[in-house]
């Protein structure tokens, strides 16, 4: 950490700052410009996140060196953690598509896309039990009915299943019914709800919140961690800006960028980005591309009658045009594609 | 609603998209233009909110014309919504000030600022027991003990007290000691909890996400107020943009069109928005020209001490002079200030 | 200039750092941390802008310390700079208050809005002759012609005339009939510009472009101060976010921020901010409360027949109370109103 | 056009803009909700550019639904637009590789990265001879000297040269030189260099700006095609956004976006986009699998000496490995590349 004092601090001040720094343990190093005064700050940063520095009589800025998360960090883990959803893997040597509808509506249609998918290529289940809805007049979800009918769809076609959940209350719940529990970008910073699911066994799939930068991702991802679940999966599924032709932006520098700073496997939803259906499988291309380890999609028999969201939904032809594209991209960047999975059930 | 049509879509494309419009009780009005035919649908959007028109084939796209919240809306409510919170109203002819740490430290500590805000001219106290932190290594808030000071120190300045909840597990604990339960920024799309709260029968401090549209805030508070709580402050806290000279960028403009939306009263936080105390005055003063019904700010007798956000935080001196500024300004605003709240205790 | 260096970078990689920097005139002072290296530079930073320090091995991160900007700093100047627009000043003890049409459309139209404006407490005249339009298509200004009638404008009402250049080549056209150069948002980063109007002998109001930093907007003004001329008066006009219910975000913290941070002047304009006359007023005064030097506004006799941007134009009457409402505010605030300004021509 | 007017706005209102409407040519259509009116407007929306009928008493909301664009727009092209500079296409069946130096330093340094990049594979030579800077104090190109040197590099190694035009007093200059006239991201709005860019033979690389919606894009092509010049190659380079890991968020949706909304070719830049070179390369492989015509780079040989941008500048053996890297993906997408380029000369 450095400490940059305002031109003209005096010299008690700026010792009173150095005997607080060095209170916590670290040691310090003055270095005096020609206007301002700078001093390094040596040792263990995170000791000094509750000292109010920059509100110090005569700081004028504050600049972390040391990155704030740790366990989320490359230092770490040596080489890259693999993500077991099941029987899948995430973040190793193959892509993983996550497919399925938006909501679970009814058990027909789900089994229906749930062969569909599996059909199609798909390596995991998606489908919301539990749904975040900007308005409450909005269909919010099935609930436990909808958890049953997923794991009638895993058993019947082998797909393990990830849905998301929103109360920390549900947790023990809907880890009775899935293999991977998922928190909404709305729920990012649910740190309540990220300490609950840091106490599941279960693998968690974390969604990047509309206007989180990369650092409070990883910290999110830190908050799980540190509660003792080390099986997290990041989705970048875009951010808020000011560009109203796509839902959200697609962030794709995210995943390089991910890539270099963590350990933990990262896929992208280009659904939720895009918002709208004519685009998603060519993100869907530049996020293999660009190396994630996966994509997550929605999928619908029927987009046009789907309860939520079937504007954003591929039908199961371009589902298929899509993985196969994929499958094309995945082995030129270097990625396994498990042939078997082409197979029919 | 209105449905625009692409380009040569084919009658029976805009047909079953009719059929579909009446189905679920509204009427149509078809209007064909040059290139492309637009339907008008008469009647409550609310029944369409979970049909799927957008996918539908032929259609470019629909526009929703009413506004998707009721109970929030001015049409709802005959004149402006008052919200006390034990003795103090927030909406109406005065304006109302709420001051306190960031969070709650210790017992000496906090009795020491509400003394110090009481006689600075404060209406209500702040205090967070749980502390919404982006890194799961800073200070999170004392918890419960921390909802004791506060219930002590209402009792000895006779000060409501908000403060926040983060979890809809806290509710019921918080509410045993809170006047006003306070929904932070990044929990305003926390649904479970606006639905927790939205039972609760203390009022409700709203803040606006970092990247909540007035809309979605709107769209907040119709949760909490469709869950039976008609008792919503609504709390401009800034958004995030790009912009680095401030932690936040204070939407002032959000006051006057939130007047002009709803009955419900509009405060602002300078302090989240700017995350510097040089210029936290200024904005306030700001808040109270454009129109707002109070602003929230955060005081500590040694900013530099803090354990939290001390950066933000106002000594006792500026937050004196900041609440005499603001009471010129409600004046020629045509806003009342109570003389007897300047009384020391 | 602070360099800090990956954890584990070579000594011979930091030596040809250090190398480079005291080449150029600074010196260093080294601080190793437990796993990282620190460099801090003392001297002029702005003899390293052309190193590429940044992309040479072993650096993780270069941190400015010193502002970029020079000119516009308020080191640089003895208290605040007053910028005189023919008879009116600028940043002094009033406030100002600019107004006008958004386009000049006619004489007769011109002759009547700004004898209203005089009437209502205007100190400048606005008015477009070369219109920045989004759209070929739209009207882009009468011109010259349009010159010539602000000219006549300012001759019958007394009031001096801003108006805006958009291409270096109409420097010398426009600066024959205005008293003061605008420089629109668009062209906030047009250099070539910039330098052009650095050479004017007329003030230049220089308006922050829709997504530039508070840092760039100064450099902007250090572009035409480094070009030799000083009297430059900044404004705030919003900025593009997420949010839709205006047509830009105004960001009125960049006011104080400003004044912390330069000497020249600096106003708001409410009306491009809104995009919508009914907050028009109360931004104003929000403007006005937090410490802006003046105002810029558009009027219009018939705003539903104006040319160009007619629905965020004022009526006279609009703007006759607006003008009553920031003057009361001024008088709180410590800023002087002219009363003689409130006389009738 | 639809005109939706507010709850309660008498007939007279309705009537006075349906007048306004028909008067310039286009017919209503009148469909009367439960609680608003709305007025379907038919025929060329354009003829109501300049009519404010968002300001007239009673309009609620005016929302167009003709593209603001026509030569910009597919329905005016059959097929796709070719853009040839010298012998080189862009837009056609293969993808096309911008690369160069950010700004000519000197002509060894030129000569040397323009051999290089022929022979990784570039198929277009860049290079600044006139550098837009934030800061007046940073290097601004060397202008003439720059241009000749180009024209040599060209003549040396026949690649066409694309360089930045600023001033429309640069573009009759720059022209002698160049095969190609690039507008930068900053003067996307700049409209009297757009015009003038418009009046020249050569054909014009329009990069968007860091805050343009793509609609504006377009519009900015829309004037450069209107004043005569049809070859106009659109570059995305990236926007502003909150996120601070990459100096600007690549919008890799704005590519197949725009490709659904216009015929002219489409490039990305990922150079100024990541502002990083680290991920560069996979941030070309993205836009190349997305469907992009072409990508631009900054290639130098000691990026660490480079006099502006050296931190997102390739060296020479990451410009290979990216090239490469890009023509396995094209394979899969569909797009040819040309064998004989990665002949060496």
């Amino acid at each position: 950490m450095i400490i940059v004092f305002a031109a003209g601090a005096p010299a008690e001040q700026i010792d009173h700052v150095i005997e607080k720094v060095e209170a916590h343990g670290l040691r310090t190093h003055v270095s005096r410009g020609e206007t301002k005064t700078i001093v390094g700050c040596i040792g263990d940063e995170r000791a000094l996140a509750n000292v109010g520095l920059r509100a110090m009589p005569g700081v004028e800025d504050v600049i972390p060196i040391q990155r704030p998360y740790k366990l989320a960090s490359r230092e770490f883990v040596d080489g890259r953690t693999v993500v077991r959803v099941g029987s899948v893997e995430i973040g190793g040597a193959g892509i993983a598509v996550v497919a399925g509808p938006c909501s679970v509506e009814n058990l027909e249609t789900l089994m229906d896309v749930a062969h569909a998918v599996r059909r199609g290529g798909a390596d995991v289940l998606r489908g919301g039990a539990f749904k975040p809805r900007t308005s409450p007049y909005s269909f919010r979800g099935l609930g436990e009915p909808a958890l049953e009918m997923l794991a009638l769809a895993r058993e019947r076609t082998g797909l393990p299943v990830v849905t998301e959940v929103m109360d920390p209350r549900q947790v023990e719940q809907v880890s009775r019914f899935a293999d991977m529990l998922q928190v909404g970008a709305r729920n990012m910073q649910n740190f309540d709800l990220l300490g609950e699911v840091g106490q599941s066994e279960l693998p968690v799939l974390l969604k990047r919140g509309l206007s989180a930068r990369i650092k409070e991702l990883l910290l999110a991802a830190e908050y799980v961690m540190s509660s003792g679940n080390m099986n997290v999966v990041l989705c970048e599924r875009g951010i808020r800006t000011f560009e109203t032709v796509t839902r959200n932006t697609l962030d794709i520098s995210a995943v390089p960028v991910l890539k270099l700073e963590t350990h933990l496997p990262v896929i992208v939803d280009p659904s939720h980005a895009a918002g709208r259906r004519d685009i998603i499988p060519d993100l869907a291309a530049a996020a293999i591309a660009v190396g994630a380890d996966g994509v997550m999609v929605e999928v619908h028999p029927h987009p046009d009658e789907a309860l939520s969201d079937g504007e954003q939904a591929l039908s199961y032809e371009e589902f298929d045009r899509m993985v196969a594209r994929l499958s094309d991209i995945a082995q030129v960047v270097g990625r396994e594609v498990p042939v078997e999975r082409f197979d029919s059930t």
